[in-house]
């Protein structure tokens, strides 16, 4: 197993260790302490981004509720050790579904893009199907960036 | 921009260099001098993987084919450098996409594993549809392997 946060900055390594107790105590109430006003959502189901720290921090706590067995593997990192990926595993109901984090901060390390990509294509559809059930037009209300 | 081959072990970086080489001159022939015999693919649409260095072969001879204005950006690896994440941009027709390739290697630089993440939905369609059309039962036909 590769040490979680050996190969980051930092700034980046102090939010990837609050983000990782965020999850694994399934509690994203202080998200709004690591994620960067103007950040972007790119989300895995829609091709433009949302912009701002509310519309991520919608996505994410949504996605959490909806993801079961959720297990985050291998971490990978830039050379300059500022931007993540992150491996996860989880189901959404039948369906198991591997996904990644792909993550961008800033210098003080507050996310400022959170891009997330998941397969396989059933994986991808479950999910989408239950964030729509919950968000409804909640998420695309927020301000679309223009792409890319 | 990131040095491409800075956060990598030696081993791996020579293989990187190649593969970043054969898709530079579009020319994938040489393939096989970088992929273990008993590579496995995980497919962006498929749950289940294929295995063996022919199949990934195909997999990817037919995705190069399939992907248009293709372009890599960012690579990550993991803090001991064996393991990489490629992300990259590409149109299949008229729809854009995303993408990573999660690549891991054995310890003389071998890939042994290949898995590819799409993102938004109607890119992975896309993608699948021409896949499946240049394809048909071809990749289905290699072993399949046990999940995970």
């Amino acid at each position: 197993m590769t040490s979680p946060h050996t190969n980051t900055s930092p700034a980046v390594a102090r939010t990837m260790t609050t983000w990782h107790r965020m999850i694994t105590d399934s509690d994203l109430s202080n998200l709004a302490t690591i994620v960067h006003p103007d950040a972007v959502f790119r989300s895995p189901m829609a091709v433009t981004p949302y912009a701002s720290r509310d519309a991520l921090m919608l996505a994410l706590t949504t996605v959490s509720h909806v993801l079961q067995d959720f297990a985050y593997h291998r971490q990978f990192a830039t050379a300059d050790g500022n931007d993540v990926v992150l491996e996860f595993s989880a189901r959404v109901g039948d369906r198991t579904l591997k996904g990644v984090d792909v993550i961008r901060f800033d210098d003080d390390g507050l996310i400022v893009e959170f891009e997330v990509m998941i397969r396989p294509l059933s994986g991808l559809q479950a999910l989408g199907a239950e964030m729509g059930a919950r968000l409804g037009a909640a998420l695309p209300a927020f301000k679309q960036v223009p792409l890319p």
